[in-house]
């Protein structure tokens, strides 16, 4: 087995318990559930859209079985907007700012990409930060929509108090991640997508229900020194994930420089869109970033996608070290999870099943799941 | 001792050897040894508040101390052009693609900023890819000239093979630096400058200098595997700077988003310029990216730096883990040590010193560094 792709599965459902269900049914059941939310049938199919790339892509913490339940939640405690009136409350030829009227990201982030590629289609540059808006999703979702539009892609979501700052003992920023995207012609797109934290907040709440633990590095001790043994659990309870270290671990190793990249995207997602909350470091708060560069503006299309293949390939080609079988850049064990979740079905827990027999019970749409 | 300074100053060299010279005399003896190399004096004057930008801040590794005797050798040895016609290979209204004809990254840098600063002052943002161009320097220096006009601000620059990527065991990235600056009114400035690396490249070096051990997780052991346990030296042979960890140092800390940092990087400063070379990963090239938004084309400057004020000062405030005295954000300890050097003069290993009285009369410039 491939180490790369090992270190992926670690955080997916283990083969011997997973329930594979047919991409087209698993799309239908979630369009179905957001609409009955109350959200429009185009909204409601990017919404779909959006969960299914990360299922898809074998983005676990971010696909359904995270990420349903806490929507519709949010729908139902009334705290998500189901038709949200999106604001363009300032606007240049390359810039707007948004506001979401309390729509979930991953409707409103998609909305306002569009908006970046249409202003790099006409000058070269597109940037969008969007204020009162819910979560954003995997961000990938929406750098690759540039890159499929031959530009380059940028996402970016900031909030919430998970990450303690290098010497901090409490928690300032989220695991504020940062997406980037660009094409290529033979090689799958270059996409990454990460938070800025070691790990992302739902990874750690995806090891829980696996029963696995937490790795060294990872986390802090509830006095921000960071644990460089790893193991513990305990003050992980469930809805909380505080205290995760920034990218690097520790200041030895760099840990500054993810708290950086987070501070960078406070920024550009808070600071620059006017989002509530944005005017201090220890408040709950919400805002997002995208961008797009047209290439063309640059360089010719096809001569940056053929560089991007030599690159990427000679990238895929480097000898691997000992132990591993060969080095991989962020977008193609995603790109290949892609090719055989599409044929074989995507894994889904029991639990994540059964959640959704009941869900569409309760709602009044036929469960598919299942159905072979 | 605050923690943070002892960690700045690791990298510095130790109070009981340095010298201290006076900013003005240093400024001026750099301008005229870039005179002396046929460099045009507003060049020279360029170049050398780079240099000063990284003295003053305790950027050691990127002041004179490493960089100037590499660009006098550039110079004499005919591989840097002290004339270069800089010529605008591709634009649009935000966009730029500049061939900076074998100049100094020190001053095609900063002019190439200049063309974004002026794209985005008139549409909102502004990107400018440097191809044939030599070292950037500190790239932070670049992002804080979009500050300084009330914008954001990036630079990157990308080349070499430095970096040994995650499960990888052949060196296929460079240091790959990413910079980016965002003003405030009363803290100082958000000026964040690392190398995608552990470390920078420079601090290697440097680091050899002082006679002072790795950190673990700094590099790779030479078949690609990382080197956990730290204190070793030996491969890092004068010049070399092979099979640097990416930052998170193992898989398992993070490394692929380090790895995936340092690819963007080459992307948007490589592919994106049509830079020689970047049509593959494992040979030597060089490019630079800058980038400027335009702050009030978001919201009103007024309000953003408010903003960031609290946002930032809340952050230093963050209560500290046991051990450290408090929490810094980058930009704020090089602020401080810029006020200090201002004052106290610059520090300089003797052997510098040594290197600039030979220099100076080998050119004929008059030696002030050590006048009282």
């Amino acid at each position: 087995m491939r180490e790369a792709d090992e270190l992926l599965e670690h955080f997916q459902v283990p083969d011997d318990i997973a329930v594979r269900v047919k991409p087209a049914n698993l799309r239908s059941t979630i369009e179905q559930v957001f609409q009955k939310m109350g959200i429009p049938k185009e909204d409601a199919v990017t919404a779909a859209d959006v969960l299914m790339f990360a299922d898809l892509k074998g983005v676990d913490t971010h696909g359904v079985s995270n990420m349903l339940r806490a929507y519709v939640q949010g729908y139902n405690e009334k705290r998500l907007n189901p038709r949200p009136k999106m604001r363009i409350v300032k606007e240049t030829e390359t810039t707007a700012v948004v506001d979401g009227d309390g729509g979930l990201g991953i409707i409103t982030c998609p909305q306002a990409m569009d908006i970046a590629i249409e202003k790099a289609r006409k000058y070269g540059m597109g940037a969008v930060t969007i204020r009162n808006s819910g979560h954003a999703g995997a961000v990938g979702y929406h750098a690759m929509m540039a890159a499929k539009q031959d530009m380059i892609g940028w996402a970016m979501t900031a909030g919430g108090n998970a990450m303690v700052p290098t010497f901090g003992a409490e928690p300032r920023l989220g695991t504020n991640p940062i997406a980037f995207s660009a094409p290529a012609s033979k090689e799958p797109f270059f996409l990454f997508d990460a938070a800025t934290t070691t790990i992302a907040g739902n990874k750690i709440g995806l090891l829980r229900r696996l029963g696995r633990p937490l790795e060294p590095g990872w986390v802090s001790h509830p006095d921000g020194t960071p644990d460089m043994r790893g193991g513990q659990e305990p003050e992980f309870a469930a809805g909380s994930v505080r205290y995760q270290l920034p990218l690097g671990s520790t200041r030895e190793l760099g840990s500054h420089k993810g708290f950086s990249l987070a501070v960078i995207v406070d920024i550009l997602c808070g600071v620059l869109s006017g989002a509530a909350g944005f005017d201090r470091a220890d408040r709950s708060r919400r805002g997002h970033f995208v961008a797009a560069y047209r290439i063309d503006a640059f360089v010719p299309i096809d001569e940056f996608k053929k560089n991007m293949d030599g690159f990427l390939r000679t990238l895929r080609e480097t000898r691997p070290a000992p132990g591993h079988d060969r080095v991989v850049y962020a977008g193609l064990s995603e790109y290949e999870t892609e090719q055989k979740r599409s044929k074989l079905g995507i894994p889904l827990h029991p639990e994540v099943i059964e959640w959704f027999k009941g869900a569409c019970a309760e709602l009044g749409i036929p469960f598919t799941l299942t159905t072979k």
